[in-house]
């Protein structure tokens, strides 16, 4: 069932890793925001019109209707599955709630943000994005990649997603960090046959074209 | 009112800022479980008998009564929250429980993470826990952490505590980072009146202590 609210304005960043979880997010709940395209790449996030929304300066943002100003990828899809209840995307009851959590900080912290760091060190494109750029942090988080990867890949053995029978929260995000893994010129081993499975289901979901 | 959960049991970390940021939580909510101690001075947290209940070897990590394993220190306080509800210290509504999601989020990514990077990156006693120890790397979040700590100071210049009136989870996770700042040798500007009016004030409260 389509859900309205167009109330909120998502400035949305496109295709960088976190505004593309929120639109992956929203997408699967079939929830419609009014969206602002704001152009990373041409740094329009740094602009005194974001700043003045986020001291951050980062993307996704999402103005409330009383005007306020929500930030944080994970925040924004949480405040729309509590206002919206029965995704399922953050799991049901505590301990399912609980292990969707726990997979989402363990995908985060040990799979994305490796990924992120290997990127943003060693690519030619964000000497101006990571002040200093250091060579051996960025190629140091690569084994740190490939170690969660294993993980992942056991976890799946055992479950069609990463969290059990239905998909949530914690698959968006590891596919953020399986996609990002591209330009971070960072490969999993093909023996991986489980992990492959399941990124070929998540990729065929209507969601993942966005 | 005391709520007895020693069917649950807590393999504690000490003080460690996860197990800490866990015991604080259920401090505040006068939760009790079955805590065992685990050394991990000793590496006690990399023995066989850890890391066949959790592959990634750290803690805490709660045994619940079925004998599933719940880690990631977040996880373990929201499954408490979800399990015995109205501490409200992962806010309240939609749009208060988000906005707690949101600081704490930023929290942990932008102060407490560069805080316990400097810490492993830059510590002598770390050489055998990062491998490679990258100084250069430890020296660059020193100041990410001072920059989080003037935006923090902004938001307390208007709220008694980060998220507002009441005292949070966001607030646990933000007097760990100010007091692992200490071993990884960051101190805070003085001008900073209204970080250290609500340090004082958190660092009052009977949790703290523990």
């Amino acid at each position: 069932m389509s859900i309205d609210a167009t109330d909120h304005t998502l400035f949305d960043g496109g295709r960088a890793p976190n505004p593309r979880r929120v639109a992956m997010y929203l997408a699967e709940c079939d929830i419609h925001v009014t969206v602002k395209p704001v152009d990373m790449g041409a740094l329009e996030h740094k602009s005194d019109s974001i700043s003045a929304l986020n001291p951050l300066k980062q993307l996704p943002l999402l103005q409330l209707p009383d005007g306020s100003v929500l930030t944080e990828s994970v925040a924004i899809c949480r405040y729309f599955d509590l206002l919206f209840p029965g995704s399922g995307l953050f799991g049901e009851g505590p301990k399912g709630q609980a292990f969707v959590e726990m997979w989402q900080r363990r995908i985060e912290l040990q799979f994305l943000y490796p990924v992120a760091q290997a990127f943003r060190h060693i690519h030619p494109a964000m000497t101006d994005w990571e002040v200093p750029q250091i060579q051996d942090w960025g190629e140091a988080n690569k084994p740190k990649a490939f170690r969660f990867a294993g993980l992942l890949n056991d976890q799946l053995k055992e479950h069609r997603f990463i969290c059990g029978d239905t998909f949530t929260i914690a698959d968006i995000t590891a596919i953020i960090a399986v996609d990002f893994s591209k330009v971070a010129r960072i490969s999993y081993d093909e023996k991986l046959t489980d992990l492959y499975r399941w990124i070929d289901e998540v990729r065929a979901r209507p969601s993942y074209s966005l």
